[in-house]
């Protein structure tokens, strides 16, 4: 090999050992978030019981602060209550739509000044298109149009996923009714 | 450098190139969805406080829909129900072989036409194997016989891991005495 | 091409394809429990509803065992006790210094024999310096001096990220006000 061989060698060598490290050292975070590697949107419905519609509650009230109970919201912007639910998730806005899974989990109302929630539930899913769950937590400034929280983990089609979900009221009716729109951004698919 | 010869390192060049960035850009959880970092097998018993047992009680309700209370599971299996656990875990099926740990935190039940859960908890851990946590949340569809829900972090041995783990109903004694296997498979270890 | 120039760029196409399998498997992680991204200490107050002190409280008991009620903490080290609170965040241990933000969510007593207890919450910012919020969980064994937490999710300028709290007790006066010192190291920044 000629020294010029030789020079010309080393650097293809130097080039591409930086090609290498920029390749890999390069934060995968950076590329995935400008990219989610899924996205989904869904609704889900939640009708609380309210001591008259057992039939067609998909919630109720759990606990309640000292100057509550487990029939009414309280007041101070029903601070300390805290609901289970199970609401059918539709693709669509209309509660009637077949539901492709159920949102699973609870939310609780955490502030005495406004209406602010922190939720933890998941999302089981049962249909052709999707098995498995995706698991959220995180806290819900629910008088925000929208509020992010955090998809923290999955299994079958979600296993290991992380992400996170836009949340917005879709519909409000009274105590008994809302209605809320899911967008989910998976960054981590396995 | 013959223009053979410069053919002939732009070959290697780019199939150099091609091999660092699929090396490199090759997802990471391909390789580890395949093999687990590490796995466990533990068992949990959860012995639920009925008013009568509070010497022997790991377990007790904390929330209770408008149609229960907290000293008997509700009717509409149990929908409503939440239970704060501290329950010793064991390496084998024997409640009383020594605890490695405890599993703490809550279930909820969260259906009106069979029986499903949502977990919020930890494992902490305090043997000569094992120190630290292990932090789980997700659905628990409790009459499946197995059921999948999310490792969303840990501390001491187990610094930012996460993972699976498989439930499975070992025992089940009533509304009073169960028992759950955990197949831990962490696909995250620092 | 000379034979003996075909043994020497074989050389170096082995030694660069171990190159860039090096630094690509490389496994991220080590190089990021050493050094975490970000660290940030915050302190948080916690004032207990106690029946007569519904101005100054932010938070409330709403989930309590058999033997207890929503007012009183309950014996048996308050196992069973939920809580559910918004405190004020403070970048300094003065209750009164301006809040960045607010912590939200809850925790449960989880143990008859000692003072344990398990979190669910998120910081809640919303100051100059920081807007999102971070979310956390895990197992608090507050007799101890310091215990560590996962931060499971964040959102906002937290978009993502992961890692760990240590949580210490700066302050506690009866079963009404304690303020906790968390010392936050994100190790996942994107």
């Amino acid at each position: 090999m000629t020294p010029k061989n030789l020079t010309w060698a080393a650097a293809v060598f130097l080039f591409l050992l930086g090609v290498c490290s920029a390749t890999s050292t390069r934060p995968r975070t950076h590329h995935r978030r400008r990219r989610p590697c899924k996205t989904m949107v869904f609704y889900f419905h939640d009708i609380l019981y309210n001591g008259h519609n057992s039939k067609n509650a998909t919630a109720t009230i759990v606990g309640a602060p000292a100057w509550g109970n487990t029939t009414i919201l309280a007041g101070k912007n029903h601070f300390g209550n805290v609901v289970v639910f199970d609401d059918p998730i539709t693709l669509d806005n209309n509660l009637h739509s077949p539901p492709v899974g159920r949102a699973q989990g609870f939310y609780l109302y955490d502030k005495k000044e406004i209406f602010t929630a922190w939720l933890g539930f998941s999302f089981v899913f049962n249909s052709t298109d999707h098995k498995g769950t995706i698991n959220f937590a995180g806290a819900d400034p629910l008088m925000n149009k929208t509020r992010d929280i955090s998809v923290i983990g999955g299994t079958g089609d979600f296993f290991m996923t992380r992400g996170m979900a836009t949340l917005s009221t879709d519909a409000f009716e009274g105590d008994v009714y809302f209605r809320l729109r899911a967008d989910i951004r998976l960054y981590e698919c396995w």
